[in-house]
């Protein structure tokens, strides 16, 4: 059996992210993305999302980072249930393309502490990913043992699932070529001891989970543990899931 | 603060079992419910709802009690699909009435093995609780490590949570006014070395998961390890609450 896949599509691809209304989802994408992924179904596959223009506002409004108490514990409610809305067009869409996806919102099965994932069961996404059933989880508000509740993002989510569940391909797919330099052009290779030197450009929209900067913190942190994992251009996925040159970032350990 | 209370809305209570259709909630009940729960807001619950008329028909479809494999597969969605339509109607209902009601889809965080509940965070649950949040579990289908995947019954869910989260006061509320035995009369108390002498009548709408019978069944394994339960009908849940007979039965263990 191949290795299995993680893969994030990025809140920017699967959703209109100018537009500042909740659910505004690229549906011509995410049909795109599913007819890339039948052509490759038997790749044991979880995938994950970001949360585009959804759940934001809400946890701006309730000021979910400054931490969670009994007085604002409704903006919980409110984040999740737009994220939700979300990946229920999304696991909805590749369920008409034939992808046997199912939604697994972080909220109801895992925990964090101090704005890290630190608790979670992983054995029904094993059993999932092995029945051929493809999880989809976003990024999404958290009980937090010290914050009352956090959003943790679908890049930590890739960094901690991809740890936990010992993925060795991790595809990034975004709206840009991959990690882009001052000048505009493509970081073809990534490591820890170079990232200083480069300046990293920030996404156009910027987000609560912290865009390009956000996702190479922790792809980094996976490079640490000898995980390699890739940025691409949502066009290149066939390429990724093919294993054919991208045009994009490797972020890989140092001397690999 | 007063003891935490795991409250099981059957599946009668809240569903229209006779008709087969899905969806057909009892709204009305749902709001005298959350109305009576808002008079003890004080106290920390933890709600789980039977699936009643919803999701026993995908699970007889597709056999998932026969186990789950590549060629059942999508019966796990679709199980899954009816009982979370339910679940969100639930919430929203509580929702709309002042209650800070939260879902929690036992599929997306938890796993079996041969039919037993085996893995799960409970961290976030507790959490939810302290902040005075409502988590709204339900019966499901769920992965399992022997089967592919099974159906976990709402009362299983009651015994396993109310062991692992030290709940204390534990209430069932259903559409009938306890157990009854062969004569119509409420058995008042019921303690394992009795449970046989008993003939337990059925519950009108048979369904996949066992009536009366499986909700006996796993109150009194909650009882072996010394946790009392109450069955009553859902007329009486204020007595329930407020501490007063509520004219159901009362299961206990050996010697209470």
């Amino acid at each position: 059996m191949p290795d299995r896949i993680i893969l994030k599509l990025g809140g920017s691809v699967i959703t209109d992210k100018e537009r500042g209304d909740a659910g505004v989802i690229r549906e011509s994408v995410l049909q795109e993305v599913a007819r890339a992924l039948k052509e490759y179904a038997d790749i044991p596959l979880l995938l994950i999302h970001g949360a585009g223009s959804c759940g934001h506002p809400q946890a701006r409004q309730y000021h979910i980072q400054s931490g969670v108490s009994r007085e604002n514990r409704e903006g919980i409610y409110a984040t999740h249930q737009a994220v939700s809305a979300l990946n229920e067009l999304v696991v909805r869409t590749l369920r008409a393309e034939g992808i046997e996806a199912v939604s697994v919102h972080p909220l109801e099965g895992m925990v964090a502490s101090g704005g890290e994932l630190s608790g979670y069961c992983l054995t029904h996404l094993h059993l999932m990913i092995d029945l051929g059933i493809v999880p989809v989880l976003h990024g999404d508000v958290v009980m937090d043992t010290e914050k009352g509740a956090c959003i943790v993002s679908g890049d930590q989510l890739v960094r901690v699932l991809a740890q936990k569940l010992g993925m060795k391909r991790i595809g990034l797919a975004t709206d840009v070529p991959g990690l882009l330099d001052a000048d505009g052009s493509v970081v073809r290779e990534l490591r820890r001891t170079m990232a200083h030197t480069i300046r990293i450009e920030g996404s156009g929209s910027v987000d609560v989970t912290g865009g390009m900067q956000g996702k190479i913190s922790e792809l980094l942190r996976l490079a640490d543990i000898g995980i390699e994992s890739d940025i691409f251009h949502i066009s290149r996925l066939q390429d990724f899931l093919s294993g054919a040159d991208h045009g994009g970032t490797r972020i890989l350990p140092e001397g690999a």
